[in-house]
């Protein structure tokens, strides 16, 4: 059974909604220089600020109230009945890093899925104004009380790709040296953006994205979105990418997938 | 002779001024995906776009009415009246890979030098409605027609340190040693930010920037911006950044300047 396309508008509407209940926690901490805490211990500098932990509890309270049989699955609070048949992935800060440097590219990923396969993404940056959603409906970028219909555009190969990673030193070892090797093969690479550009890449400004080490609530609302306007998200190993996040390639165009996997294989 | 208040606080609204104009010509291009050019040649990828021309266009229209007897240096048209008492510097879109890459992080640098020395510096990224701008009056930010004093933070050591630069790629051989043992001292380093970044220090939310190969127009508009803010800017031998740009140390603390000179030599 599928999701019907009145639901799949409903609950594009709610992610939208949630999207701006995270904003309400968020933008006040943003730039505000307070509220940032350590939890890295051992795996290094991981920061969390109290503006993630609001965002994600406004989130769930708002799920709560309106979808109380739903599940939700959350980086900073854990898994409430992620076997429903409904399920909410949630990371309120995607891009901790930038958020701490006053940069305008972290985002909230909002993801939904039914019967255990994503169907509705949201990729929020509330600073700019800025709402990314979609399904197999399409997507489209919510700002200033308009909409725009998101849709990626071709690209014949690597070397006219436009690709970005959110750092290169993320890759070690083998995956380092692909890792060149794709940036090398590409028109130019950009660093630092996170979840920001698979929005660039659902909106037909970039070509590619390649991460690895991704955990779900880091890709599976960019899944429906990116497939809305007409691109993929597959594993490095050109599998459809669910619930265990990993090694992700991004593109819109399947051209670009096929390059970058035999130039990182 | 120094420039008197009065005259900074008309330039610096003179600057804002130009930062609109340039806007104007900018933003109706910006994820447009139109009038992209390769002005690089052998030197590799290097885009320049319509926006970029309308722009510096813009600007000097604006100057030439306004105060014709000021000289002008600028990325695209280059030099007019290099010598006179006042000439202003000119990038219209710095970060030219973030504009056609949809990243909002490019901005228009406008730096006024008085008598060679620079007096008057704005910042701005119009998309985000933000223009930074400052000057020994002091810095502000101006967004949504509300001013924010800018000022820099404290940082007592590079380990404490957010620091920033364009692309580690642009480091070559001795320099991208060095810059790696900087990179490894520091709390951590963002990318892909060009002078967005020299912002963010203003603002109190990074400490350090480092970027090496720099013309004067990458980086004339953040010496008075930065010196309004409590901050400042020098080259690798801790000398005042003037005409020749070179690889530069953009920060909020003498103290992280100081580190980062040791443990880049």
């Amino acid at each position: 059974m599928s999701c019907s396309d009145d639901r799949l508008a409903e609950f594009e509407s709610f992610a939208l909604e949630l999207g701006w209940a995270a904003a309400t926690a968020i933008l006040p901490r943003f730039r505000a220089n307070v509220g940032i805490e350590d939890k890295g211990g051992d795996q290094g500098f991981d920061p969390v600020t109290a503006a993630d932990r609001g965002a994600e509890q406004a989130i769930r309270a708002a799920i709560a109230a309106r979808y109380p049989e739903h599940g939700v699955i959350g980086e900073e609070e854990g898994e409430d009945r992620p076997d429903a048949e409904f399920v909410w992935v949630l990371d309120p800060i995607d891009g901790t890093r930038a958020f701490i440097s006053g940069l305008p590219l972290w985002t909230t990923l909002i993801g939904l899925r039914f019967q255990g396969l994503p169907v509705v993404g949201l990729i929020g940056q509330p600073y700019l104004d800025e709402m990314f959603v979609g399904s197999a409906r399409g997507s489209r970028l919510c700002r200033n009380d308009r909409e725009t219909v998101l849709k990626v555009r071709p690209c014949a190969g690597l070397s006219h790709a436009l690709c970005a990673t959110t750092d290169p030193d993320l890759f070690k070892g083998e995956e380092a040296a692909a890792f060149t090797r794709l940036r090398r093969s590409s028109r130019l690479t950009r660093y630092g953006c996170d979840a920001y550009a698979y929005a660039m890449v659902a909106a037909g400004a970039l070509d590619l994205v390649v991460e690895t080490g991704l955990k779900s609530w880091d890709i599976e609302a960019a899944v429906p979105l990116l497939a809305g306007a007409g691109g993929e998200v597959v594993d490095w190993e050109a599998r459809p990418v669910g619930r265990d996040g990993g090694r992700i390639l991004l593109a819109g165009d399947r051209r670009v997938i096929d390059e970058a996997r035999q130039v990182l294989a």
